[in-house]
């Protein structure tokens, strides 16, 4: 078998930006394509046949691609600056559970498949989870295509690009029947393993998880012949608006509210910007205080503009509501992993979309570091060449 | 004689963003290498030398190049989202002084020369009024060259690009020598004019003008796993910044501070930045004044991060001293324009730079927006035509 490590050192160098040792891999990127390539080429060579569906999700299929499938994997994209392990870990995790139930000699009585989703980020159109939002129908593929990229790309041609044809993008209800339990394993993003000194834990939850876009607009004029007095500076207003978001945020217990993205439109030094757009990610376990600490959010927004003579719009541009696996599957998964504990994340992923269409679980890795979405995100070589083990234990019971 | 509109609108499509209107033209960029070539073009056509200095300012000579020059003359690359005047009319209007000029049958008794000052603005390399300062030895070549922008790209490489030698940039006396006195039209940034209901102004000053970095570092991390209470988020310590230094420098009669230019890394939604690079614009007509106020914001800065558990580094990028004019030269300016009023005026220019070597003077055009750095910056066709007369009358009182 190939050890976990061993699949990940050989894409360690794709998308990394080596001053930060941070991973840029958007979808459709040239990084998040090599690694589209490389997960063919590992599919291949265990003799999995390969697919493409018309989502841009990849398909490797041990036995009969068909109903009642046990499905595994991960997602390839990363967040701008992400860590080693946000989604590859999963998907090599996959390929090393074959390779270990093989060498076990275990022949499955149900078809399994290794799947990868693209834009589980978000990085790259802002919506996150798309590829299994679209396959499940939770994002209509109008709304999908029209999305655009920094650059002002639409998904539709980035995906055209990618050789996806947009016009056959959304809801595949026959692709969806084939899965009969999908089981996501992923590094954990949190420090929530690390207080139970235990390698692997199964989800619990997911919280939900909204994210907003704020564009505070003012009045563009020079840095030098504009009184403070006379200005309508919308950096100064949204910089006033971020405060007052943590300040929410933190006055609510378990509330997490960020603004990671701000771009003061035009962005020179000396000019007073005309406009800002800011992003926000907004979460909690209970999806009614998400709102309503939101709601809040979206007055303060508006009070703080027109004290400072400008508008601000707060748009949604996502929302996923709290995600509770099935318990019975994450019993079954826990047992299998010599009683592994029950976490709750913070983190969204593919298997909370999934959850509403089909039974899903997860399986945490322990991150020692406790942070995510950043190169300090970090998991053992040990914890993960383990990992194929343990995942392939959880398959097993799955597929016996 | 081409009026001064004719000239403009021949450049209005070079550079522009249609959505915005707003110009970005940055130094030796497709659109300022388009405007040069437009120069070059309009220099042939009067039968105007033109050379190319070593620090890659364009200069267009009525008689022979030699020493006691009356020189006129502008830039003509922009800030990101700039207006059609700042830069561009100077130029115009020069070349239609030249017109004007031989209309009247005028022979003047000195050379003269139309200059384009290259990066006056700095918007690509971070330090306003590049070409002036070289020439004048304000910067040194070695601190010019390793300057980078945004994309990483060093000044020696784009310079190199576009022709011009990177080692022999710097003091350049000779060429400096030549300028017997030195004269910029520019359009007037804010509401000096407007109030005069005049359409023509004698500087008087600039404020000095100094440019910083701050660089916030805290702790990357994920949006949704860590709490708020866990984290050292860089964009809040910074936004809280932007708060204090709007007021400190609003509480400062005449002071003006501003962030225009605010960079979250890696700047993704669901991600908690590892750190945020922003500038501060920094102008007061009393060197000392800014000087301190620049102490108070640096301690601030310093606290605020402190109590947020993030660092932060404030850097002087560029410092320009507060200039004032030749009174004898800006008298006789003012006379030749039918007792034009004075003005001091918060804009960074070439001619303040050229002022601490010869003898300088500015004349404004009335801005009916009061409004520049941005699409809604204005000239009137009747006042930019006649300010091709306006400068002609100060030329020739200077070269009779």
């Amino acid at each position: 078998m190939t050890a976990v490590t061993t699949l990940l050192t050989a894409i360690a160098g794709i998308g990394r930006d080596a001053r930060s040792g941070g991973y840029v891999r958007p979808v459709f990127s040239t990084a998040e394509r090599d690694l589209r390539s490389w997960f063919l080429a590992e599919a291949a060579q265990r003799g999995l046949d390969v697919e493409v569906d018309r989502n841009g999700i990849l398909w490797a299929w041990w036995g009969l691609a068909g109903p009642d499938a046990v499905v595994t994997g991960s997602h390839l994209d990363s967040v701008p600056g992400g860590g080693a392990f946000d989604g590859p870990l999963g998907v090599a995790a996959a390929f090393g559970a074959v390779d270990v139930l093989r060498e076990r000699g275990f022949t499955p009585a149900r078809p399994l498949a290794i799947a990868v989703f693209p834009e589980e980020e978000g990085s790259r159109f802002g919506v996150a989870c798309l590829g299994s939002r679209l396959l499940t129908g939770a994002l209509s593929p109008d709304a999908a295509r029209t999305l655009t990229d920094r650059d002002g790309n639409t998904l539709a041609d980035v995906f055209a690009a990618g050789g996806i044809d947009p016009r056959w993008i959304g809801p595949d209800p026959e692709t969806l029947a084939r899965i009969g339990v999908f089981v996501e394993l992923h590094v954990e993003q949190g420090r929530g393993l690390i207080d139970f000194a235990r390698p692997f834990a199964v989800a619990e939850s997911i919280l939900g998880h909204g994210r907003f876009k704020v564009s505070v607009r003012g009045e563009g004029n020079h840095a030098g012949t504009t009184l403070m007095a006379d200005r309508r500076d919308p950096v100064v207003a949204a910089a006033a608006m971020v405060g007052a978001i943590a300040e929410v945020a933190g006055a609510i217990d378990d509330a997490r509210a960020t603004v990671g993205r701000f771009e003061p439109v035009p962005g020179g030094t000396n000019v007073i910007a005309s406009s800002v757009d800011f992003w926000i990610d907004a979460r909690h376990p209970d999806d009614a205080v998400t709102r309503r600490m939101m709601a809040d959010i979206d007055r303060m927004c508006g009070d703080i503009a027109a004290a400072r003579g400008c508008e601000a719009v707060l748009v949604e541009e996502s929302w996923s509501p709290t995600v509770g696996f099935d318990p019975t599957l994450a019993g079954r998964l826990g047992a299998a992993l010599a009683d592994a504990p029950h976490l709750r994340t913070g983190a969204g992923h593919d298997a909370g979309i999934l959850a509403s269409a089909v039974p899903t679980g997860m399986l945490f890795v322990r991150n020692p570091s406790g942070i995510s979405h950043s190169p300090e995100e970090y998991v053992t070589d040990a914890d993960a060449d383990a990992s194929a083990a343990a995942l392939a234990d959880a398959l097993q019971e799955l597929l016996s």
